[in-house]
């Protein structure tokens, strides 16, 4: 057989559980491309400040933005110092003249650069996903809306509970998926900072110009400047890592709803795409709902990771920092993915009210009677629904 | 042999892993009572707001003050429901005239009441470890400040790198002790809400009168009032995990570097509570530390927990919710454990500057003179210090 | 309002997520009565050997068989050591004779007592879970006997599939248990070993008798002889805890079954004891499954502290050891927990082959007939059911 | 700039995290490979058994055998049913003639051949994982060997304790990398099983030849026969997500002590190849240890996935066997790395005898004298030490 393809572990699998263009800023190309932006701000802000001469600084920035690179060599030249950032550092040398050479990385650690690069891919990516995030809030608004008075039934413990209404329940949804977009954005704006600390965290090549470095540093890269460098301060990456976990168990709860209202018995919703299946071609899978879980059953392993990490010894981690790298991507990636998901999926949703309000039916009165308060049981269903929808909107959100 | 202690598996090591004062916060006598301040709470807000008579309102939250219970038995009882408030309103009811008795637990979910219970746990407890992470803060304004100039080396991958000094790393863990605080007392404040939706998160049994029992029943509580009931969306829950990790995360980066200062070669650091061995009577272990680091050791795995309950099924999960319970008390325990043991831990310090100079000396300064700028290796270290310093003052922190 | 109780985190709850006979086994009692039998059987394993005088040997272990300890006090002692075996050694140490005391805890550090106490309390609960598991399978066996020819849709993602028996879907189950039977038993006899090493790790004190006096301990507590100290290798209780996390992850597999074939809309079973509710009345919550599950969702972030702390500095690790002691115990509880309430689960289950047969009926034929073999689809399920009940047989299982 | 590479998040970094030769076992080329391996084992077993005629089935293996493919249409081709199964049978259908197709994955269903691929991986990076865990091996036996009698302090709780041997620490890295061989030995050779089931694990379409079909196909494929298809029983993929977790465990232990050692203040051991430094020239940074470390905090997080996966719902699972595609291979991949790592790390070890020494000298000897036994403290050292050789040699282990 002939089988033609990157080698990798990701590229079969990707387009289940990823999207392509949220992944796209956090694949190697989009490191590597990272990697020389910081090393490019970095010339250009000490110029800026005057630590670095003009000309040496826009050499190196040239050179950053002309470089051509085999991501696989970089790889491998990476082995004997453990990480890309000094083989890299050897390519941005090559490439500039001897005047410009001794300038190239100046003041940074290899720390600086990759962090950098790591913030950088997490902005990106953080901002496309608060994408899929507002869209599937759309949907789900537009669900509110139209199925405000869509009678179902509630389930609790996996039993029939009471009256509810599809509304309401995609009215949780949508509060759940505001919830989510607000700390992401809180973190996307607030938290992803440049990193730059030198060798040890003081900033000794820039005297007394650090701090104005650090500030130019961040302003050109559009990352929050950071009062001191966070080499071994890992806080900002666990609010990061925080906020994706929690927008992922919002889509996976979404999805769970989804899979438990799109069984046979259930009826009450189908998915326009519903997948066939390599056994049994009659068979509508909720492929969609199903990849939203699987992805998302990823993230709580990734998180603990990162948290696990995030206590380094000294000025750097004696492995904990490098066990950041991938894990910290690949919740980017999965995090991108079943957000984009589940905006596709809630797209798709076909509801069935006329099967709802015949599985609500089954409800014994006799029973409910008892138990019941007569006032009805929809109470205060609408307000929610209003309150979920008026949050929705302040955020920006669009509503039918 | 004859033992005699409560039989749970917490009593022996509590002392080691747990601070007295944050864990009666948590503990089931805590939990019990939160949950009868809940039930208290929900009978007086209806009276509030006009939907239960105020008599019985009356009665019922008096009831609740007064009663005796049997937590052991009461847990037993518990076992046919599946959860602790079935048999305490069963209580509650047989304490009340029949004329309260309609009015107990009225409009309310077995999940309303233990919700609203964990997170009145969560608010004083966290206050708690708030005052906690201050006072670990505030020493280490006062390292900070004391060692600004006590050179040492700097330590990366394990190896000596740099000049530093040790101001520059207590400001360092002041700065993650005052983001850690930062983000945790942002979810006291704003993001421990009351749970109050009825059977199935409607709010059916207050008509049109849901949204002002809820206001009134948070109020009562000082809680937050949620927009919308929170039974299956798990984002608070997730806040306070997250913030709770953080923390933990950043003792266990101050007592890493307390473990490794204080090695006998290094010598930098001793503990004024050096503890002793059952096999070694000369040894001095830094038995605070190595506590704290045991501690956080198990944050990784409760937050994980907590992400992975987070999407539960429809309008109350089938086990997700019930999961969180342990957990949720644990990790609040933990935190609470390793922040007090890291204020006496950094209160106990000893700091060796003369073995820190001693300790840099070693750095060859040729090949120093190599690699390194003239201008100074403390660089920026004086400034950011300072700037440490200063946020700590900003939230209230106290500075010698 | 006055309550009673012991003030840990686990007297009101354990009653849902333990099992008492299982827990007495973990509990505080258990643990420092399993330590005082290990310092009872390293005196008389000396004496054995000839390392120990007879006469004081014998008066330690009727000491450690006569104390009387405050196990609260004991906790409180620990603190500055760090553990309870320094406290531990000086209560039996006060109890003995002047000629006694020099040979109390004689050769052995605080880990050596500790691992054992937790590999003794491991051994006994580790035989009354494997007890619980035997009665599980005892009842999957039944059930897949007697539903041999119970016709009943398979379901694949979520959704209707193809024909199969009840009787194969317990002999899945039974097959799932039978598997982590082997597997815990496997550890439960040759894993789980006595812990004697000395300070660090050389058996110093006993010169050249270290290993028969590890032979005779090993053998006077009934555990595993270790030829050599596993202070820093933490490979068995990486054995015992995967064993643990498979039974658990099988109880959660048939919980998980058995929640959705009791979803109102399926009906195909019952539970004989169902919940009930705080708020509704009416319903039947399947709440033995639901238990099930939620003890079962706290073992993946257990087994991964376990993991994660297999890695210890040197000859004693720097709080990684000290991480184990609660995981490992609450490891044990809660796979007694989930294990015996599946027993409990699996006994009072209502199978209704006639709803079975219903829901069947719903498959398309036509679109069946297209895509599947005619030769039926039973296929191999007899012959399958057949195996799985002769492996359970050879395990000394019972069959009806 | 210019970036060519694979667009993966993997080809950057493999080489600091993975091994080659391993991780081309377990990339997508070999993850395609293996299901059409599978695909032509199916159909071969078939004719093996007379349910398939047997030139179709030679057709179909050489189908399989010739494909030319390209993996990212494949991975684009497999959203709609959510498996690259469903779009690798229509190319393999297309590849056949008329009279063959029908017997193209016959009698099997997507999980089949993605469990059995899976498990042909693991097969295969396993053996390599072993042998690199036997090469670590040999080399702690030439170790412990050659330094029988290298006096060293031993260090417990980060402190000085009492002296040891290189030799015995040496010994016990051993040990437990023979555990870990042990149990990753009795994995790959009792537990990595082929699946078939067919579309709901009845086997259906082989009528009453099913169990010869699977042994048919396990046969071809060098894998177990399987009592019963394990789509929802996932015991298999937890015993061996263990065995990997434990092995990285095993190669942490050894890189933790291997930091420790060669820190400069301590200066026991150098690295032959040790890595420089993007800002300081000077460093010798232990990077193979730092690399293997950093591999190794990624395990317990994936160990924790695929125990939380083990639940899955009736006859497949809604997301849970989806999430465990990429954690199960990373797991291979990552435990490939750390081993091999460790095998390079132990082999250019320099140890430093005279400093070791020194080291031990800083022992207070009066205060041991008090605490410890005059027998000496070496104790059983030695004979642990021939017990440890002597159990490597029973593995086919060399020792110099």
């Amino acid at each position: 057989m002939k089988l033609s393809s990157s080698t990798s572990r990701d590229s079969l699998t990707a387009p289940l559980f990823a999207d392509a263009a949220i992944d796209s800023a956090v694949d190697d190309v989009a490191f590597v491309t990272a990697m020389l932006e910081a090393e490019a701000a970095l010339a250009l802000a000490g110029a800026d400040v005057g630590v670095i001469p003009s000309q040496p600084a826009a050499a190196i920035a040239a050179a950053c933005a002309d470089l051509e690179i085999d991501i696989d060599a970089l790889g491998r030249d990476s082995v004997s110092s453990g990480n890309p950032v000094v083989p890299l550092v050897r390519l941005i040398s090559a490439a500039v003249s001897d005047q410009a050479r001794p300038w190239v990385h100046y003041g940074a650690t290899s720390q600086d650069i990759i962090d950098t690069a790591l913030m950088l891919m997490s902005k990106r990516s953080g901002a496309a996903i608060l994408g899929q995030l507002r869209a599937a809030a759309d949907t789900c608004a537009a669900l509110a809306e139209d199925h405000r008075d869509t009678l179902m039934v509630a389930r609790t413990l996996g039993q029939h509970a009471a009256p509810t209404t599809f509304g309401r329940k995609s009215a949780g949804w949508l509060t759940a998926l505001c919830e989510a977009t607000d700390r992401l954005t809180t973190v996307c704006d607030d938290r992803l900072a440049a990193q730059l600390g030198g060798a040890v965290g003081t900033l000794a090549a820039f005297g007394g110009q650090g701090d104005a470095v650090v500030a130019a540093y961040a302003e050109r890269l559009g990352l929050q400047p950071a009062a001191m460098p966070w080499h071994t301060d890992r806080q900002r990456v666990l609010d990061l890592a925080a906020a994706l976990g929690g927008a992922a168990a919002t889509t996976a709860k979404i999805a769970t709803d989804i899979v438990l209202m799109a069984q046979n018995e259930v009826g009450e919703v189908t998915l326009a795409a519903a997948g066939g299946s390599s056994s049994m071609p009659h068979k509508h899978n909720p492929i969609d709902a199903i990849l939203v879980l699987a992805g998302a059953r990823r993230v709580p392993g990734l998180v603990a990771t990162l948290f696990a990490a995030a206590s380094p010894e000294h000025e750097r981690a004696t492995g904990a920092w490098h066990s950041e790298w991938q894990p910290w991507r690949e919740l980017l990636s999965v995090t991108g993915g079943v957000t984009s998901r589940t905006s596709i999926l809630l797209g798709g949703l076909d509801v069935n009210a006329a099967q709802m309000r015949a599985n609500l039916a089954r409800l014994d009165p006799a029973a409910l009677a008892d138990a019941l308060d007569p006032a009805g049981w929809l109470g205060s269903s609408s307000a929610m629904i209003d309150r979920a929808l008026a949050t929705h909107r302040e955020r920006g959100g669009h509503n039918r």
